[in-house]
């Protein structure tokens, strides 16, 4: 089967995006009526799904998407942490409501409750919610919540252990995934996104995170940011700084997804990265929505640049199923209840 | 001939780096003595290059070095635009010498006296300075003087225009080049830098900067930071934000460099990057100093990554020395003056 480990529900129900702006409102001026959250019927959730992401799954031939809430949406830096967690839980329920219609397409991963100044310990009950009772198999975890400002710790922080500590719990994985912007020097998905996933991995390399939790998985979306491109300097880097080698110190617990919009860099990805921490992924319905005037397809169509790859048989089932049954456990056992 | 065109003075001499430490200090405290710039002699100059940069340039086969400042050294976000001012000059000034030490093998790029807070028309002067003075063919431009807070505009906005028109006044390039962090979550090499690069990259895609400098030529280093391995993602970008194709939009105007430190990475950079936007360069002796164990070389030996390519003689002389003379025309020159 194909499972593919990055999607968003960008086509929410317009209900879902008038909750967050009344939400939004209200915070800025509490004269403003307090946010209902309007209604949506099960019939609203299957015509958004069922032309976008639904129809995009089948059409591509994937299976199943691991599926979160839309990503630019987070937004941790508005708002406070309490208008965060009312925020995420909505987000997070919808999610769990698309999983609910289509069990065979969907399984959830939630948004946390992040804000700038709250602590990461924070989003620990929210996590355990979505993934106890949801259902849920991982989270989205942002390492910036200011939204562009970079105010928080470095992810090796110890403010962030509590969080590390209760993923190993559960013992489920979270996507690196910065959300939208309020520095105006940063485009979303075309600068923060990538420079998010590179900073992430060299925070890694220079702390000692997978020293305290050796069974966290992390995984880096859009092919790991710049680092696969630049895999020489960051083994070079490693080394000049007295780090382990990255295939221990790194690369036992981080992953990349394939969300890497044409042939040469996929090509790059499976040269240099082994294939074992290669994860499937289109993150569609999401950053580039065109078609490829240089192929005639979708940029995010990602499964005909890694079918293009003709890999041995082995390795085309780790990319595609085995690593994210492996690295999202949860999923795992969800498939095998069902038989496959 | 090969022209590396991204080199820094990472090598210089003490009393160079102990007047920027008492600078430094007296500004933090200014009952502590106003800091003297030491002498330092021709021979000073002489050991600190010969055994590293004249060095390696020998020994890796290139002829000339575009040759800057420390880029970590810069630091603008330390003290203010006065000490940034003094710091800039003792910085250009070394680099003059070496060049007046050294004419065959080094010509001069300048530092500019950005400061957070200052205006980008502040740095107008001693441009003018490096270049009709100095003899200089471009500057770096740090695109964050904040250190990592990113608190400046993007480059697109018309604050950074007094700059951009002296650099076409002047018929010379940028190098956008940003300095070392006072925010922990980036490493400089390892995050700051590639993540500048690419941001700078899609702060182009979203103005209109080279419809209003049509000759304004800037290079991105480090490859161009994400953007060859993310190019279908720019390329998608462009066009989902209904801006003009890159070929046409950036890439009359924008050129990346060979600073990518893997045979993988180079491949990918002349697999989608057109080979006249590619400019020769190693940034030795830099960021990444180690021997790859993988092939017993040194990491950053960019030229071993470009022969092994097997580029056409038309295409290997526009990377190795055809672009650069284009780039940086008072570089080209110079080098016919001398006959070269």
């Amino acid at each position: 089967m194909i499972i593919d480990c990055h999607g968003h529900y960008t086509t929410a129900p317009a209900a879902h995006d008038r909750f967050r702006q009344d939400q939004l409102a209200h915070y800025e001026d509490t004269s403003l009526p307090a946010p209902v959250y309007g209604a949506i019927s099960d019939d609203e959730i299957r015509d958004s799904v069922e032309s976008n992401q639904l129809k995009l799954q089948k059409e591509r031939g994937a299976d199943l998407t691991i599926f979160s809430p839309r990503a630019s949406a987070m937004a941790h830096h508005l708002g406070d942490d309490t208008v965060s967690l009312d925020w995420s839980r909505h987000c997070n329920d919808l999610i769990a409501r698309v999983c609910e219609l289509y069990p065979d397409n969907f399984v959830g991963v939630c948004q946390l409750p992040q804000s700038p100044d709250a602590p990461a310990r924070n989003s620990v009950g929210e996590l355990e919610r979505c993934v106890n009772e949801l259902g849920f198999v991982g989270c989205n975890l942002n390492p910036d919540p200011s939204g562009g400002h970079w105010r928080s710790k470095p992810l090796t922080d110890r403010g962030w252990y509590p969080l590390f500590e209760k993923l190993v719990e559960l013992d489920v994985p979270a996507m690196i995934h910065v959300s939208s912007t309020c520095n105006e020097n940063f485009h979303a998905t075309g600068a923060h996104y990538i420079n998010a996933d590179t900073t992430a991995f060299m925070q890694f390399i220079q702390g000692d995170l997978f020293t305290d939790f050796p069974s966290l998985r992390l995984v880096i979306p859009h092919g790991g940011g710049a680092v696969p491109y630049h895999w020489g300097r960051y083994r070079g880097l490693a080394d000049m700084l007295g780090r382990p080698p990255l295939a221990e110190h790194v690369m036992q617990n981080v992953f990349f997804d394939t969300c890497v919009y044409h042939q040469p860099g996929i090509d790059l990805l499976f040269e240099v990265i082994d294939v074992d921490n290669i994860l499937f992924a289109s993150e569609m319905v999401g950053a580039v929505r065109g078609i490829d005037p240089e192929t005639g397809h979708y940029f995010d169509d990602t499964r005909r640049y890694v079918e293009a790859l003709e890999l041995s048989e082995e390795a085309r089932a780790k990319v595609f199923e085995l690593n994210a049954r492996r690295v999202y456990p949860r999923l795992d056992k969800i498939l095998k209840d069902r038989g496959k």
